[in-house]
C-alpha cells in the first residue's frame, strides 16, 4: 500500500514515516483536545470532522507541527489508518453515534477498533457491542472524564470492551491519561458496557460532590452571611486537608472571581438554574432497577431539576413562609468546622453508594469490576479526583469484596468522629428552613443502613393486610399470610 | 344468533335472556373477585381461565346463582359474548398481558373492546394501544385499586383508552365501582396509557403514605417506648382527624392483631423486609424523565430497596454506632402530636409531588387529565382513600390550573401551621438518629420549593468551569461563559 494519499497531509513530522494507526472522529472541543493530547504523546493521529473547515482550522492552527493528520472524507479517513485501526468517536451521545458508525463499517476491517469516546448510556453500547463484533470488528465504549482541559493534558479513561482491544490500545491510552503517583489514570474496565456504566456512576458521584458542596456554601451562607472573599478563604482552607479535591479547589476559585462590568463576585450573579446532561438521572434510574439505595446521588439530580422551576420556586416564596431565623449567636469558627464535617461525612456515604452500585452492576451485567480499581483511575484526570479517592482505592484493595464502605474502618472510624457534628449541621437546616437535601439524605441513608431493624415490618403486615402480599417472620422460617380482621 | 352455546352454562338466572357484552380472562384472586363484582350488580359475564379447574371451581362455588357464565376455551369465551364485546383482562402484567392478547386478536370483531386491568406498565399500554386499534379493535388501559376486597365490593377504576369505549363501559363501571358522596370512583381518564398513568402515580403515592406511617410508628417506638397496645390508641386517634384514611385505619387494626402461638403483638414479629411490586420504582424513574422532583416518593421506594438489605444492615449496626439516645424527658403528648403533624405536613409534600407528576405528563403525554376528578375517585375504594383527598380535588376545581398543591391555601396554611412541629421532628430524628428520610426529604422539598434562591448558581459556575457549560445570570439577559482562571 501507497502511505501517502493525495490530500492526507501530515501538519506535523514526528509519525511521517508511517500511516497513523489511531484516529478521532468528531472535532468538537473534547474530540480536538483529545486528538491533540494523542498527537502531543508522539503518536500520528488521523482525523476527520463532518464540517471540513473545522478539520482545516485545527490542522492549520492548534495542530500546526504537530503528528495530526486532516482527512475530508470518511473514505480517506479510514484509508489513511495502518491495521488494526483504531478509531475514536467523539460525538453527541445517541443517533449521532449510530450515524458515524454505519458510516464507518462498510470500510472497517477485521479486527479493527471502533471506540465510542462519549457519554453514552451503558444499555446503548451493550447493543452496539453486540451488533458491531458480529462483523468480526471490536468494540470499545470507552468513558472519558476531564472536560475539555483534561482531554487536552490528561483525562480519566474508562475503557470497555474487548480485552484484546484494551491491550492494542493500551500503549497510547496509557500515555494520553492523566498520571499520578501510582500509575496512568486508564485501567482495563471490563466487557461490553462496562466503561460507561463506570463513567455513569463516576458522573452520578460528581452531581452528589457538586450538591453537597453547594448545600455548605448554602448554609454558610445564610447562616453566616459571608462574603465571596471569606467563602474563599473557608474553600481554600478545606483543601488542604481530607477534602483536598478538584471539586473544592474550583470552588475556591469560583469565589475570587468578580464581575468586570459590576465588580460583584461574579457567581453571585449567576442564575441558580443547574442544567444536566442525563448521566446524573441514568445512575438514579439504574440504581432503582438494581435495587441499590443511592440517596445521596437522587438528592442532587433531583435538587438540580428542582432548581429549574425558578419562576415556581419565586412565587412560592411569597406564599409559603419559613421558620424564623434568629441572629447567629453560636461560636463562627465552630459551625463552620461542623459544616466541613457534615460534607465529608455525606461525601462519605455518596461514594459507599456509587460504589455499592458499581458492585452490583458488576454481578448483574457480569462485568467483573475492579473496584479499587475503579477509584485508582479516578485520582487523576477527572471532576471528581480527590485525595480521598486513594483512601477508597486502598479500602478495597484491602478487602476486594467489601460490601459497603461505610463499613471500612477507615471511613467508620471517619464518620464516628464527626457524627456529632454532622447531626447537628442537618438539624440546624431544618430548624432554620435551609433546604440541605443531599446532607440529610446522607444522613437517612446512614442511619438506616446501620438499623439492624427497621420500621418496615408494620409495612409488610399493611401489604398482607390489603394485598395479601404475604410476609415472612424473625422467629421462624416460612412465609405467612394473615387474616387480619379476625 | 344462537343465544346459548352448548357449553355455555349460566350458573345464575339475572341476565339470562340476552348474551353478556362482557367477559374476563384471569381468575386469580383480582378477577375472580372483579367478575363476582360485575355479576352482584346484575350485569352478565362471561369468564375464561387458563386452568379450566379454577373456572368450574369458581362457577360451582362463589359464583353459584349469579349471572356469571364459565367458558373453557377462549373460541367459546368469545363467542359466548354480544357486541361490541368488552374483554377486561386481569392477568400478570408483562408477556401475559401479550399471551392473552394475542390468542384474542384473532376471534375479535370490529369495535370490540380489550381492557387491560392490571399493572402494565404505561409505555407497554401505549404501544398495545397502537397495535390493536390498528386492528380497528379498541384498547384500554384500566388501573385497578383496592386489593382483593376492593375488586369484590368496590374499586377505584382508572381507564384510559379511547372514549367512545368509555362510554360504552361506563354503566357497568360506574356500578362496580366504589360509591362515595360525590359519585362512583370512576371517571374517563384520558386516551391511551393515561389510566395506568394515573394508576402508577397512585401507587407512588401509596408508597409514600405507607412510609410515612412506618417512619411515625418507628419515631414513636424508639422515643417513647410505646407498646402495641398504646400505639392502637395513638393511630386510632389519629383516625378521627385529618389523617383518617385506609391507611391509618389499618395500621390501627394491626397493632391490635396478636400472634397466636406467643401473644405478641404480630406486627413485632414480622421481618423488616418490605416487597414490592415496580409500580412504585416506574414513578420514581418515569419522574426523572419528565423532570419532576418527588424526594418523599422516592424516598419511599429507597426504603423499601434499603430495608431488603437485612444481612448488611445487621452486621452494619454492630460496627456504626450511632449518637447517644437520651431517656425522653420531654411531653409525651406533645411529642406524640408533633409527629402527626410531621407526618400530615410531610404526607401533603407526597401528594403535591403526585400530583405535579401528573400535571407535567399530562402534558408530555397530552393526556389531558382532570386532576380534581384523579382525586375524587381515589375518595373510595382504593388504598389511599383519605378524607384528605377531599381537599385535593377541591383545591384543583377551585383553581385547575394549579401549578403545586404546596400553594392552594388550604394547604399552605395546614403547613405552617404545623411547620414548627415538623421541624422538630426531623430535628429529632437527626440527634437521636433514628431514619426519618420520607418526613425529612419532604421537609427538604417544601424548603427547596419556597427558596426564590437555591445555591445552584454555584453548581453552574462549577460546571461553566469545568466544562464551559455556561450559565445564565440574574441581572441581564442571555448565555455566558468565563474562563474562570484568568
Amino acid at each position: 500500500m501507497i502511505f501517502m494519499e493525495t490530500s492526507l497531509r501530515p501538519s506535523g513530522t514526528q509519525a511521517a514515516h508511517e500511516k497513523p494507526s489511531i484516529g478521532l472522529v468528531g472535532l468538537a472541543v473534547m474530540g480536538e483536545n483529545l486528538a491533540l493530547n494523542i498527537a502531543n504523546k508522539g503518536f500520528g493521529i488521523s482525523v476527520y470532522n463532518r464540517t471540513a473547515a473545522k478539520t482545516k482550522e485545527l490542522a492549520e492552527g492548534r495542530a500546526q507541527g504537530k503528528s495530526l493528520y486532516p482527512t475530508y472524507t470518511i473514505e480517506e479517513f479510514v484509508a489513511s489508518m495502518a491495521r488494526p485501526r483504531k478509531i475514536i468517536i467523539l460525538v453527541k451521545a445517541g443517533a449521532p453515534v449510530d450515524a458515524v458508525i454505519d458510516q464507518l463499517k462498510p470500510l472497517l476491517e477485521k479486527d479493527d477498533v471502533i471506540i465510542d469516546g462519549g457519554n453514552s448510556l451503558f444499555t446503548d453500547t451493550e447493543k452496539r457491542s453486540t451488533q458491531i463484533e458480529a462483523l468480526g470488528l471490536r468494540y470499545v465504549g470507552m468513558g472519558v472524564s476531564g472536560g475539555e482541559e483534561g482531554a487536552l493534558k490528561g483525562p480519566s479513561l474508562m475503557p470497555g470492551g474487548p480485552r484484546t482491544a484494551y491491550d492494542d490500545l493500551a500503549p497510547i491510552l496509557s500515555r494520553i491519561a492523566a498520571q499520578v503517583d501510582d500509575g496512568p489514570c486508564v485501567t482495563y474496565i471490563g466487557p461490553r458496557g462496562a466503561g460507561h456504566y463506570v463513567k455513569m456512576v463516576h458522573n452520578g458521584i460528581e452531581y452528589g460532590d457538586m450538591q453537597l458542596i453547594a448545600e455548605a456554601y448554602d448554609l454558610l451562607k445564610q447562616t453566616l452571611h459571608l462574603e465571596a472573599a471569606e467563602l474563599h478563604d473557608i474553600f481554600s482552607e478545606w483543601n488542604e486537608g481530607e477534602l483536598k479535591s478538584f471539586l473544592i479547589e474550583i470552588t475556591a476559585d469560583i469565589f475570587t472571581k468578580l464581575d468586570p462590568e459590576t465588580g460583584k463576585p461574579l457567581v453571585e450573579l449567576i442564575l441558580d438554574k443547574a442544567g444536566q446532561k442525563g448521566t446524573g438521572k441514568w445512575t438514579s434510574q439504574n440504581a432503582y432497577d438494581l435495587g441499590v439505595p443511592i440517596p445521596t446521588i437522587n438528592a442532587a439530580v433531583e435538587s438540580r431539576i428542582l432548581s429549574a422551576y425558578k419562576t415556581e420556586r419565586v412565587a412560592a416564596s411569597k406564599i409559603l413562609s419559613g421558620p424564623e431565623r434568629p441572629a447567629f449567636t453560636g461560636d463562627k469558627k465552630q459551625f463552620i468546622k461542623a459544616v466541613r464535617d457534615a460534607l465529608y461525612s455525606a461525601k462519605i456515604c455518596s461514594y459507599a453508594q456509587g460504589m455499592a452500585l458499581l458492585k452490583a452492576a458488576s454481578q448483574e451485567f457480569k462485568y467483573e469490576l475492579n473496584l479499587s480499581e475503579c477509584a485508582r483511575i479516578w485520582k487523576g484526570g477527572c471532576i471528581i479526583r480527590a485525595v480521598f479517592l486513594d483512601k477508597i482505592k486502598n479500602a478495597f484493595l484491602r478487602d476486594p469484596a467489601l460490601t459497603n464502605l461505610l463499613i471500612d474502618p477507615d471511613f467508620s472510624g471517619d464518620i464516628l468522629d464527626r457524627q456529632a457534628n454532622w447531626r447537628s449541621v442537618v438539624q440546624t437546616a431544618a430548624q432554620l428552613g435551609i433546604p440541605a437535601y443531599a446532607t440529610a439524605a446522607s444522613l437517612a441513608y446512614y442511619d438506616a443502613y446501620r438499623s439492624a431493624q427497621l420500621p418496615l415490618n408494620l409495612t409488610q403486615a399493611q401489604r398482607d393486610y390489603f394485598g395479601a402480599h404475604t410476609y415472612e417472620r424473625i422467629d421462624k422460617e416460612g412465609v405467612f399470610h394473615t387474616e387480619w380482621l379476625q
